[in-house]
């Protein structure tokens, strides 16, 4: 099996916003880098957690030259490039693979539903050749539950067997463990990421090589122990405990009930703006988490003398 | 009943592209030239059917200045404007308003799926603030077998009563008529389009203002005698033969079907041209397209001598 590009426990950070909706740059940075140090692998910046779809595409590109200019390596990132235009999606890409990212996970085109195989084929053909560069590495972004747009098995193939040395990966966010496993076992060489953390120990022994998981954003460190650990005795029992947190999680709306984490982890109320469409946790929802956590014993600062016990 | 700003028959005019997938600049002006001489009483451009969420917003703007510099006035044009980015979105509108567009169709942010109506609202508010203009006139987009995403019966509600000299309008395109007659009989000032012609005698009846319809793009005279003699003895005629139209193209994917019926009737083969994901007709169901169309007598050309029979 050839060397992989990305492998572990990717995040795809949680985009913070000012109280006027605009993104607030700095606490994007300080987040990024408390996800490294936590041992992210890798971060899959402006991903469906990220609310990337709800910036503009200047927004997108600025806070990703803020992220390298404040020194985070753009062998780390792998940011989410994909867009209903080609035409978007081509300047996000290149502008992505311009800065050195090592990465690119793009989703479909999602405006049309129940589109074709050849015309999902012909988009990511366009963007790849307008970019036409060695050093882009795409991550087919599969999730149908959001996007509606699926990413087939025969679609992979094609995209594989044409352009062998770009399209290199998939996340799998549909959920459907089947269909990870079919993809791992048709494509051994792909770099197939799991979705959720739930899977990871499943993908693992299957041959993917990682998770690109939202509650990465609170619990970097114990996934990436599952990671670690995935061929001794302890795996099992590693994996139960991440399992127990991400359900526990998603129990509430994903991306409010993370960022609510995070501003009580950092002491920043701020971190609990979404955008519109979507809206906070209301605040009984806000206190039944932390119960809800409290009772499995998980919290943010506990999580870090876990991870060293 | 107040004044209308808009009603009547407006078409979703189709986006031509050249070979090389950049739009065709002077093949727009010429096809939205063609359809006001139809009768059309407006141009709902950079709607679904005009694959405008495969364009850039640069390439949406470029055309719409194309457009009025050619001489098309802004008041019959309802650009689309709505986008997933609350940022795009201003920007979208806030250049169809200065350039003096009489309206806009609005879409709700599309990508995220089962968002609550509190985010909905919150997202149009922020596009209707930020644009902060008496010249802005939205009709919202209700088309969730494409957006996936609806605009429920309580936020049109709530729109109105917030905003009620700038959410003037909607446009259903579930294809539900027991929606859009809900819509009207809640909002009977409300200017109700349907989304299809095959409701609009029905639409008209029951207090709606006219349809705006894909296949505008090559009935619009046709189309626009139902709403011409809609209280006349001849409506029920008239209007199954719209429909007979309607439901004959429709057995097709309709955006590359309306394409390949302006190649033909213009003699120019690059409106063939469609933005992938979606991809053109086969060459057996253009022909069997033809031959249906035959069938029930109808073409474009002889369209032209039943409008004035």
């Amino acid at each position: 099996m050839s060397q992989k590009n990305f492998s572990g426990v990717l995040v795809p950070a949680l985009t913070p916003f000012n109280a006027d909706l605009s993104p607030d740059k700095s606490s994007f940075i300080e987040h990024c880098r408390w996800l490294l140090k936590e041992k992210a692998d890798g971060l899959a910046v402006f991903g469906t957690t990220s609310e990337a779809n709800s910036l503009t595409l200047e927004e997108r590109m600025e806070l990703l030259e803020a992220l390298i200019e404040s020194g985070i390596s753009a062998k780390l990132l792998m940011p989410g490039t994909g867009a209903c235009s080609i035409g978007d999606s081509i300047r996000l890409t290149k502008h992505a693979v311009d800065l050195g990212c090592k990465g690119c996970l793009m989703l479909p085109p999602f405006y049309y539903k129940g589109v074709s195989d050849d015309g999902l084929y012909a988009a990511f053909s366009e963007v790849i050749q307008h970019v036409g560069s060695d050093g882009l590495k795409i991550y087919l972004y599969h999730i149908p539950p959001v996007a509606q747009v699926p990413i087939s098995l025969e679609l992979i193939g094609r995209l594989i067997s044409q352009y062998p040395n770009t399209v290199v990966g998939l996340k799998d966010s549909s959920g459907d463990w089947s269909n990870t496993q079919a993809v791992i076992r048709e494509y051994p060489d792909f770099e197939t990421f799991a979705g959720s953390e739930v899977f990871l120990l499943d993908t693992l022994k299957a041959g993917g090589v990682g998770c690109i998981t939202a509650t990465g954003n609170i619990n970097p460190a114990g996934i990436r122990r599952v990671f670690e650990n995935w061929q001794s005795d302890r795996a099992d029992e590693l994996q139960r405990r991440i399992t127990e947190v991400r359900k526990t999680v998603q129990n509430y709306t994903m991306i409010p009930a993370l960022k609510h984490l995070i501003a009580d982890y950092s002491g920043k109320f701020e971190w609990t703006t979404v955008r519109p469409p979507l809206t906070g946790l209301a605040e009984d929802q806000s206190k039944q988490l932390m119960v809800d956590l409290k009772t499995i014993n998980f919290s943010l600062q506990a999580r870090e003398e876990e991870v060293i016990a």
